[in-house]
């Protein structure tokens, strides 16, 4: 039991819990609570750390004595967990889990995709949010501008619910770029914008489809929004300018799903 | 100019800033914001509170300097603003409004609504996004248990980003007998549940229409799904068991305003 909060790993993990950068030059992320525990694919979990508290909680639930059993773990004594937690009230078990890595050559071989573009995404829990309804609607992947909030920051691991361990994700330098790749393959991209004129619900997204959702203040650039193929709207009634990211994004996904069922 | 943080008004201010149960008293909810000054039904403003430096820049904007003009406004010195706003950097404009009183027998007394009826909604974001988003879908209005997050909550007004003055909405007390009163008008009631069966889009929302979501973790009580005329489901692809409650809610009443269009 590690009894110390000077222990070099409590360090290690409070450093990596503060800092986004430290975690992608580990190659590593951490996620937190039993169902994100349970969901995790065994093949990437490295490290796991458990309050002495969840350690006998643990032991109630076979599901999770078993997995526990065969990935191993540390049990850390009481006050010191929160060092290591990102949350108020911690569930008391943290995984340190390795980062996959998604190559978009092999996302853009993939036959008939639906890609979600993001642009500067800023808000965690949309982007979480994108990824759970992603995974809901059978999308491909979503690829994603530098400038984008850190999939691996811990609320947007929250809201993802798990589906960030198997929804591909790729940060690219130059969206343009790939837009570029995507029509190199015929896969039509679609930007929603203010100029768009027809219906989202208009378009047929049974061939390869590419939504492009832009910044939640400033939406898309007007150089990303001019390499799109078309324009689309999402209709509103009333006073309303514009959705949410993640509102438009689950119209768009789920149209794109209604359409190839 | 106030400049004192004991002055009467900035207390009366805080105390209504910190207590839902004393804004609701007073029948009163409280702005922030330029945009939110702007949208402001001025009917229902009661009082306008600027920083000193938000009035210099409010001078700048003919549209908010006009507005101002009409509504009359009180300055706060420096460093008091601080206390009466909710957030960490605040635009130095509040305002305090008057609650519009909204019947649940005139909403339903319209032709062919579409309400959406919330059971113990706890989080500010996703009701206030259901809000935004149910106006641009031409909702009727919200339906919700007492249970359900204060709509006059700040976060959960931010994220209506101005919709909260235009969606009528009401809180009642018994739900299930709401739905009765529904069922009495011919308005069918289609709840979101894991038991069913057939997919939301092979529904005809044409007629009035009503539907029920729940608490984010819990779902529909029992009592209340089963009070409901239709169970319907989100399809959904992958380990995905549930789509976030707003999400949820968006391709629900956007599913409804495509058809009706």
């Amino acid at each position: 039991m590690i009894t110390s909060s000077s222990n070099p790993r409590i360090k290690q993990l409070a450093l990596w819990q503060a800092k986004a950068k430290e975690r992608r030059a580990a190659g590593i992320f951490l996620v937190e609570g039993f169902k994100m525990f349970l969901e995790a694919p065994e093949a990437q979990i490295k490290e796991v750390y458990l309050s002495g508290e969840a350690a006998e909680k643990a032991g109630e639930y076979p599901e999770v004595r078993e997995k526990l059993k065969r990935t191993g773990y540390e049990t850390v004594a009481p006050g010191i967990f929160g060092k290591i937690s990102d949350t108020l009230t911690p569930q008391g078990i943290l995984c340190v889990m390795m980062r996959p890595e998604y190559r978009l050559e092999e996302l853009l071989a993939i036959p008939r995709p639906v890609f979600m573009v993001l642009e500067n995404l800023q808000d965690p829990g949309n982007l979480g949010t994108i990824v759970r309804t992603g995974e809901g609607a059978g999308i491909t992947g979503i690829l994603m501008s530098e400038g984008t909030v850190d999939i691996y920051n811990a609320k947007t691991i929250r809201a993802t619910m798990g589906s960030v361990y198997r929804v591909p994700f790729v940060y690219v330098e130059d969206l343009c770029g790939t837009i570029r790749l995507l029509r190199e393959r015929g896969i039509r991209t679609y930007a929603a914008h203010l100029a768009g004129e027809k219906s989202y619900a208009d378009f047929s997204y049974r061939e390869g489809t590419a939504f492009l959702i832009g910044n939640e203040g400033k939406g898309l650039s007007a150089e990303l929004a001019g390499s799109a193929d078309q324009y689309l709207k999402i209709p509103m009634e009333g006073r309303v300018e514009s959705l949410n990211a993640a509102i438009s994004a689950a119209l768009l996904m789920y149209e794109a799903y209604r359409q190839r069922q």
